[in-house]
């Protein structure tokens, strides 16, 4: 097996690739209706991060893992220390505004000044956990909004979010950032507070510098160029981080790349174009939920198939296409890039693995590992973690 | 306050029209990421029964209620003397594919013949329900698909449902029937088995004239013309049954009219021009979660709009109408059809209501007949139902 | 008949209200597949101002008239006295970037230094133009983008439209304005270089104070929250104008209010709630196609649409509606909501009219002018005006 | 350069493809903002079926060449021996029922009886030149609607459609079929005609064996899963012919494969499971539109596509896939159905074609065999064909 045409010149590239993985993966999930539980579901972050580190122990690809307050909360220097244990680095602090009934209609946005502040206290606490994980980024996923018309302002909640946002920037350390994401609908059905990137990019901008915006690639409105929205926001300086899943319908969190995988490599291309790969200013991030598949393998699955994505991007040969584009050869130019999407890097990709003393095969090295088998022997007891926990 | 011209015509008609409400509109409900609990909440089926029988009480519109097995299994004939005595009674029986784990990969299109087997016998006790309460319809659900390409296979998966379909339909009784509900997405996210009107249609043609199709007004793709659908069922013959409610993006069960009143007139004119209006072949049924509103209210409030909705749709000038038509006039009859929509017939309701001894202002009525508190002082110790419960 | 509570307080707001008509609707239009030709259409510029100031007569609402570049090139200041002596201004200039064979691939955004150059010249000919009508504002609907991945380098785009804006907006005169309209997809299928109100708003903002941005309600992906905009730019102070239409699917370009009369309600609510009502800095226009109307009964009917939404909108109780969102009274505040919505206004309306010496109903009052007959009978000959002309 | 595994096995099944040709392809098209020309577009129709036969010279994948009335009149004999002698034949007979003036408001759903016969006649003429041809296919893309809720009552307008399109049926020879082509929206705007698969199904199921459903893929609502009603309508015996394209947004008519490959793979993996691979029950069909690229070459490399996605799914271990989905492993079956979309059939169809005597790289061959110089240069003068001509 030949590796593909300058694949030996990207291999600096893929070794570099960093993907965090969210904490809340390997917990149950499911959809309104039905949350199915699974055996050998983590019970508390410590067993979280233990099946983090099985992913990067096989892949290479995952040294950090992505925290969430208050599914999380623990003894985060002990924490700290298993992670280093186990190979691994705690990463981004999620904050959560959608679950406490007190944020029923509202949390930094929330038209009552004692729910506001207890909003803000709540992310003043993520930055404690912060300083004491040597977590950089704060995230914020702005789950407010109202569910029929006349129920809000919100013009009044868009202006309490700004002052609430800029009272837990100021409570940034030097080095740490606030990243704010946005979302289309769900939970609320009928306005969300942050529900594009402009607003987004507005809120950040209107704070300084280490605010940044996070790009969920499921939480666009049916048709969205996303890839569009990555180049604009590499332009602007302001890409803070990736929630890397895919999507058929809404937020559906499957597995990154398995919807829609030329979205994915169109969504690569743009970062590289845009000088964001292995930047770390830009966070690649997984968010998703594993409902029906296997979450460590889930978790496996869609790392890899954002290293492939990134090896197909990386060998696009940029010349030739820049010069179809610049003649105006629409088919030429087509064929260029779609004979990068089509090209198959995985024999090369597990040769490379192998040189570099991981699995060829990551999945099959996993299921002949027996740790699902052990895991599920030990986890008895107690309660699987989700997101309620 | 004069009614509108034509208000007197149509009262038999709306005296007529009987709205039939879910018996979990009344339990706690949320989004996959939270279920707000409210005070007052029902703890059982009876408890539900005395809520929707609150709702008839005071609009004179919901005499029947609809029940959920198994979220409802109680003592059955209790339950029905229970309804009589609050002047309502019970309705359609809705049976649950998605909440069993043995459900996880289909029910009624599981490739394995035990768990079709007990999918099967499971709408078999239904349809006991049924013959216990005096219910006519069968509602199927059907809740089942698969997640990721190549996980299932989807014609197979069609076939197994024809056959489960065809053993559960011969158990119907004579005056009973089966009404099969589409969804486009959720619970699944690649493929759902029964995901449009079409595949309704067809796999309830192969049963025969006891099955029918349910219309969620939820359940479709963005931008679709869903007042065709009511009118291409009704032309026919297969309209079985409405889930009211109304959406912003995906199956949002908001109050219906809520998002979009025009699109609700233009359902309710196609029910009437279609022959659909209190004919006992098309059963009216809501369908919506109240997650941040009252709950009862909630049902007030939709049911009415449905009744404003039908008195605007009645009022229409249908002769005027087809002249316009017919002679091309996109103008005229676009301003016929508007007007209808646009008259207010909320003053004349009003009146017409308190002439048949109900509130002018049901919901007000609601909030001064402290049955509200009564219940929030009552109903304390016990688990609130839900869709788990 | 007695006006709705409140109805007095409001004439002044309704008294002041002005909406803009593009000379385009009066044209010609179509789909890719056919465009219908109708008798009386004009087959010049002037012409075109006669039907929009015709509008103008009969509702008092259209005083102003939007020229399209290079549609309607002709001797700007004999069409300027022509609009004045039928009572009507020239107002916002549209330039045109999609219909020269050298913009196939681009204008401002082109890689071609040249071409943009032309393309350029074009938007300064247009500002010669506002020159010589008076006209405030250039407006741009940037109608570029690309057809497949790969096809073109979106970032380099994006970059060369930042340059080529700056050179327009250099030559704008002190109290001239430019106005960026963004659009979802249409003409181009992959990709469209201002895609989103994200996107203009940051162009704009990187311009300077005099660049705005266009919101046209038909240009955004299905289920998009419009009124959500609305309340950000007037927030943000970039809210230059409106485009005015209404939609089932796309870019249907229906008259405004037609499809979904309760989201311009809620349209015109967050206009009024920022500001944005009677505002000189935000221009209201309609851009409309009436392929099957008649198409100066279609921009009466619009207009006429627009100020009804207005009247509701500013019936709004908004101390009340304040009061049940502060309190989290959800059915409370959307039933406050959606009574100002349900208001019949079109009686108030009819006799207020008469009152300032409009007819009642302009529509019937066209039908029986004669007008129509006139012009069909007149307009014989010469080639009536379409987007090719 | 080793062909995958099994791809000898499929070569039979990649031998008996075939493709046809829409001749509309050829000629001009655009949007309705503007249409592009280009030198050597066909003048006639003899120089469309020219351009046809060089496809399929270079691919051998595109024997036949669909008609559209009245764009292709001419004397059919005469065009059925220009064809045969370059090697293709003639095909489906498109009809035309959105271009006349007379049909504004539709045609064999107008109201009126003359308008109605109009179209149906003109039906009968397509049946004629399928006589005079040889050709097998009637499609009928029903391209009739309405803009505006109250325009048109949709239910007449159904009955009406069956009654004409009856009569069209019983002209059909013995081996002819009627296909009926459906489509979400445009040109009209509010309700369409033919919306979806199931209103096509229901038609054709009530004419007879001889009529049958054509799914084109651009013309279904967002987030549509497409592979779904390819299994159900081959499962329901009605799936007639393809049109295939692709899109980002609406009815984009690119080039097949380029928006989203995956969906194509998933597409075509359907057809095999139900059997309609290379059934001439299922004709396999491009429409599709070149507005910015080499229509030629846009041809090749639609068909070229096709090829490629029925390689990689004829390439699918569907008994490994079959015992994954059985035993529920989703992680196990979604990799097996992924690792045949991404397997770079590429050189070894090349290999192939070249052992056949086609060119390795057809889209090369044509540029290099001046053909298209040729006809630059010869086609000069006349008008060339578009959808007006």
């Amino acid at each position: 097996m030949t590796a593909p045409t300058g694949f030996t010149d990207i291999t600096d590239e893929l070794a570099a690739q960093a993907i965090e993985l969210p904490s809340w993966a390997f917990g149950n999930s499911g959809t309104r209706f039905k949350v199915f539980g699974t055996p050998g579901t983590p019970r508390d972050p410590f067993e979280k991060i233990a099946d983090a580190a099985k992913v990067h122990e096989l892949t290479g690809l995952a040294p950090q893992v992505a925290l969430h307050i208050p599914w999380d909360r623990c003894d985060f220097e002990a924490l700290a220390t298993h992670a280093g244990q186990l190979g691994v680095r705690l990463g981004t602090v999620n904050s959560n505004t959608f679950q406490d009934d007190d944020f029923k209609f509202g949390a930094l946005t929330h038209v009552d000044e004692r729910i506001r502040s207890k909003a803000i206290d709540h992310h003043i606490e993520c930055i404690d956990v912060m300083d004491a994980t040597g977590s950089r980024d704060l995230k914020i996923w702005l789950a407010e909004g109202s569910n029929y018309p006349g129920q809000a302002d919100m013009r009044g909640r868009q202006d309490r979010l700004h002052d609430s946002l800029a009272k837990i920037y100021d409570r940034l350390g030097e080095s740490q950032r606030l990243v704010l994401e946005y979302k289309f609908f769900e939970p609320s059905f009928y306005h969300t507070d942050v529900p594009d990137w402009g607003t987004s990019f507005a809120q950040v901008s209107a704070l300084g510098d280490k605010a940044k915006v996070c790009l969920d690639t499921g939480h666009h409105a049916p048709g969205t160029n996303i890839e569009f929205i990555v180049m604009q926001l590499l332009r602007l300086g302001r890409l803070g981080s990736f929630d890397f899943n895919s999507r058929f319908y809404a937020d559906d969190d499957l597995m990154v790349g398995a919807a829609d995988p030329f979205q994915l490599f169109r969504i690569i291309h743009e970062v590289i174009r845009g000088g964001g790969l292995n930047n770390p200013d830009v966070a690649f991030m997984l968010d998703q939920c594993h409902n029906v598949e296997n979450k460590i393998e889930g978790q496996m699955r869609s790392v890899l198939n954002v290293q492939e994505m990134t090896a197909r991007a990386l060998l696009l040969d940029t010349a030739a296409l820049t010069a179809a584009q610049e003649s105006g050869d629409v088919i030429a130019a087509n064929d260029i890039f779609m004979d990068a999407f089509y090209t198959d890097v995985r024999p090369a990709l597990a040769e490379w693995r192998t040189s570099r003393r991981l699995p060829a095969n990551p999945v099959q090295a996993f299921r002949e590992s027996g740790y699902q088998e052990q895991i599920e022997a030990e986890r008895v007891g107690g309660t699987q973690a989700g997101w309620g926990a």
